[in-house]
């Protein structure tokens, strides 16, 4: 009996031990094959390992580098060049709006909606934000075409459309996919995608390094998204941390600073003040002059983040049944592309209907508004509410952080926040590249300023700026429904810029993950469970200890010898290859697959 | 022969290699043990494991939460009572010094020599920093008694006096050491140093929760003496990255923002304004204006990380050199005892014939100068060289980052330097607790606002805040001497509560790690090879994959069965206790101990 789960035996016979799902419903998807993250240490390798001189192993290393400076600079420029192209794009739509006033909602949106929706033809993998499908790739899992130049291209003129579209979605999500895509693609030398091979790196292409870079490249995404180039290292440790090795994170963080510089560099020349570096990221939150707390302020905040943790899991909760939903009836490609017109409809139809109801009108002048729209408003006016859903979504969460007192009621902030979740909510996972990040802080910007405008009206003597609240509730907000931890607070305090603000935002982080957590999974950990990925948790499940293999092997176990017929393996194969589920073990010569 | 190399082999034996030293020269010391961080899953275990229910489940994981929560408050009040203990005795040395002049310094001096000498014959592993020791106990050896009550008095007593008896040492290496004893007393519930043990918080009493929980008072302590409780996690998971594990950095965070929090409330209580957190560390680089920088600044910083490397290079080499010597000559206590009041008397008079030397004395009423000292200059200015030699190390950091340009000389800051920096690398392994990173700061500082004051000189429009190269050059010594990356960048951003001043302090330490690490390793790693401690670097050399084990294996090899009497374990153990390098491997019922 106890035999049975030994994987080694004394002869070094080879076992082969495959499994039928033991309940009927299908667990974990065959589809995704695993990637093998361990050098296989046979005879070959050792001889190729002998022949390297110490030269060779310092050029790899220079070779190594080279191309995490590489991947650094090359994220940074997509970032600048997605960046750019919003703004040009978002003053074309501005111009636009201006002229047809509201008919070209409509119009526009639809316009946007079809050429965005080349990602439903193009490359479904480049769909969402992405973070899932990199997770699983940097924790051993191949995700089919995750990491493909076609993917890139796809991603990058995808997001394009649905952010200047309209449509509740970010472009930071996708700038980390992006990266990603970068370090595999110039690591290798080589795109499959378009069928070219350089040539050169020839040394780099093993699962492992590959892994390696990619981690590289999302890191860089972070640091470029965000500004925040610790944030990165930390997301990709955090994310991808099956492994950690402090050479690694060096080059990691090599690679994500660069990418932060580029950006800056690019950005400040475009600009115009081709000297200025202060500004590394796509988002900054801007300038707060003054962000005091005390603890009174300290345990409204905490309260917020229980806030932020329920409608976080709210937000996850529906997410998952429309998830499923989807799964279920929008298989085919014309409805993919149906629900992402709908989709893109039904949001300008809401922000049209939010608009003209809540008469939120305010007098010009406020110069942090970009692109005053005057839609409904007398002369001289414009209004607040259609700033907030026309701006990007990036200078809406700015002028919730820091536009004058008074700019957003408290009815017209509830009124934006509950629709704009229900449509975020379904927009995530529709087939277009589109980010959770900036909509999060969107949703969490504008109940928590009405947190804070609420606290002002009860103690008009106190709590008079509802910029820091709304910061809060973009935490407590984004904590609650992505439930990273340590390098989400670092992403946050790096694009707040103020250190000395990270306390509350790491305690809002800590407390909206607790209630969050008690509800369910994060939104990434969700869809990848949702994809039947067979990705492993950190911890066996508590006392599993005892559970033995015998649990879930079939039985005969099917074994197969060192040396074995191609015919015998073919036929294992094919008689075994449609399992659902796969319990194999191979140990020959010391390299040791891991369990799928 | 490839037999030999086989650790299992098919009757299940009990391998028991042992192996007297290779080489003539003592590789590692035979002192220290390994701890062993894997469970030991055998039959007991397993029934252990699986009488828990789901309840004792979640009250261990209560526990947890908890004594991270206790570490985090008691390393915080720990830092809080050091700080306000310096403080207190600095305002009463202060006033001596008043009084009584020049004559004093001999003194004062010498009567706080006495008193640190206490770590002499208290517990001599509370010399030094504690980091090199600590990094060891992370990655799984066993220093004896590194993380004792016993061990934390000395260190704090200690640590009190050696900073305000004037040596060039600082609290926060210390207050790392500190916070590890900390979460390795309260998690195992009693005090081997005083015999006392509350019989609580039993299960948390193996090598691997151990280790969790001192990882976490690390944090802690990092936390509490920079304000930096990010810096603090990633310098638990830097130093001792042997083990990562998603939930644990999540605690471990808990620990270090608690300890954060509590040192800010206490001192902010403390000071009469209780509301005022946003002062989280022991030490903090003041208030940073205006940091702004461009691509020339940026090379210029490039060019003073070289010069931080190659300085931190110099600084290691020397005291290495010293050390080497110490381990030789310096053995008795008594030996130790005359060097510590060596190190103290030489200080002194270094101080004193630098003030006479270099007479830079500046009008009175710099506000930022708290304890103004008038020593040899005219009635109404005092002396800077002065300020910078007897006010609390952190306090002349700040001064050298902040005060007015003019208050330092070229020649003045060149004139402190250097025997600073000699008298820093004698102090660094003498018999008292002493931090590195405060002397290495100030060394850096001083070179760096003299790199400043230069440019200005010579550019007089440009380069007018000497401010700025002090942080630069305060940021490249220490890396240069470190040779930390990470998680040094985000405590020097912490301290600065800058994060768009980021990009040139990682740049900075960046280059001077580059530069240092062609001369040789960081100083934390010097020790502990100069230690001969057994540690196991990140990866295996290049190229020895091919190297079998019997190339370090003694012959014949000495076999232990599975059951053995204990009277051959004692006489195999005899035999081979002693020798000086062990290679063993043992496998009983799937327990796999580490190699030694």
């Amino acid at each position: 009996g106890t035999e049975r789960q030994r994987l080694v035996d004394n002869s070094g016979e080879w076992y082969f031990e495959s499994q039928h799902a033991v309940s009927g419903e299908e667990l974990l998807s065959a589809k995704f094959e695993s990637l093998d993250y361990d050098t296989c240490e046979n005879s070959l390798w050792a001889a190729e390992d002998q022949s390297r001189t110490v030269w060779d192993l310092r050029r790899i290393e220079l070779c190594r580098w080279l191309v995490h400076l590489l991947i650094g600079v090359v994220t940074g420029a997509i970032a600048f060049f997605i960046d750019v192209c919003i703004e040009q794009l978002a003053k074309v739509k501005y111009r636009y709006m201006k002229s047809m006033l509201d008919r070209c909602i409509f119009h526009d949106c639809l316009i946007y909606a079809l050429l965005f929706c080349l990602t439903v033809f193009g490359e479904p993998v480049a769909a969402g934000s992405g973070i899932p499908q990199i997770k699983c790739f940097l924790n051993g899992i191949q995700v089919p075409r995750v990491v493909r130049l076609r993917t890139l291209v796809c991603k990058v003129l995808g997001v394009l459309f649905s952010v200047v579209g309209g449509l509740a979605v970010g472009k930071e999500g996708p700038m980390i996919h992006s990266g990603s895509v970068v370090g595999a693609g110039l690591s290798q030398g080589r795109a499959a995608s378009f069928k070219f091979d350089l040539g050169i790196f020839e040394y780099f292409r093993t699962d492992a390094e590959k892994r390696d870079f990619v981690s590289g490249g999302a890191a860089a995404g972070v640091a470029a998204a965000f500004g925040a180039p610790v944030g990165g290292v930390l997301f990709a440790l955090e994310e991808g941390a099956s492994f950690w090795n402090q050479g690694l994170t060096w080059r990691i963080f090599f690679s994500s600073m660069t990418s932060s510089f580029t950006l800056a560099f690019l950005l400040g020349f475009y600009r115009g003040i081709p000297n200025d570096l202060s500004n590394p990221g796509l988002i900054s939150f801007g300038k707060f002059d003054k962000l005091d707390y005390d603890l009174l302020h300290l345990a409204i905040f905490a309260c917020m983040g229980v806030v932020g943790g329920l409608s976080g899991a709210l937000f996850n909760t529906l997410n998952e049944h429309l998830t499923k939903f989807r799964h279920r009836y929008v298989t085919s490609k014309l409805g993919q592309l149906t629900e992402a017109v709908l989709v893109a409809s039904i949001t300008a139809v809401t922000s049209f209907v939010l608009i003209y109801t809540v008469r939120s009108c305010q007098p010009l002048g406020s110069d942090q508004m970009e692109y005053p729209v005057q839609m409904y408003c007398p002369d001289g006016k414009f209004s607040s509410m259609a700033a907030l859903l026309f701006q990007t979504p990036e200078a809406a969460v700015r002028s919730l952080l820091h536009d004058p007192v008074g700019t957003y009621s408290v009815t017209g902030l509830i009124a934006f926040c509950l629709p704009y979740l229900l449509i975020a909510t379904w927009t995530y996972g529709v087939m277009v590249p589109s980010g959770l990040f900036i909509p999060s802080l969107l949703i969490g910007a504008a109940w928590g300023r009405g947190v804070g405008i609420g606290l002002n009206l009860l103690f008009p003597t106190h709590f008079t700026d509802p910029g820091k609240f709304a910061l809060i509730g973009a935490a407590a907000q984004l904590g609650g429904i992505v439930r990273m931890t340590i390098s989400l607070s670092v992403i946050l305090i790096e694009a707040t810029g103020n250190v000395l603000f990270g306390l509350p935002i790491m305690v809002v982080l800590m407390v909206a993950k607790w209630v969050g957590d008690y509800f369910g999974t994060g939104i990434y950990d969700m869809h990848i469970e949702l994809a039947s990925v067979p990705l492993l948790p950190w911890e066996p499940p508590s006392r599993s200890a005892a559970v033995s293999a015998q649990a879930v092997m079939s039985s005969p176990v099917t074994c197969l010898y060192r040396q074995e017929r191609v015919s015998r393996i073919v036929e294992v194969m094919q008689q075994y290859g449609n399992s659902k589920l796969w319990v194999r073990a191979c140990i020959v010569d010391g390299c040791r697959s891991p369990v799928v």
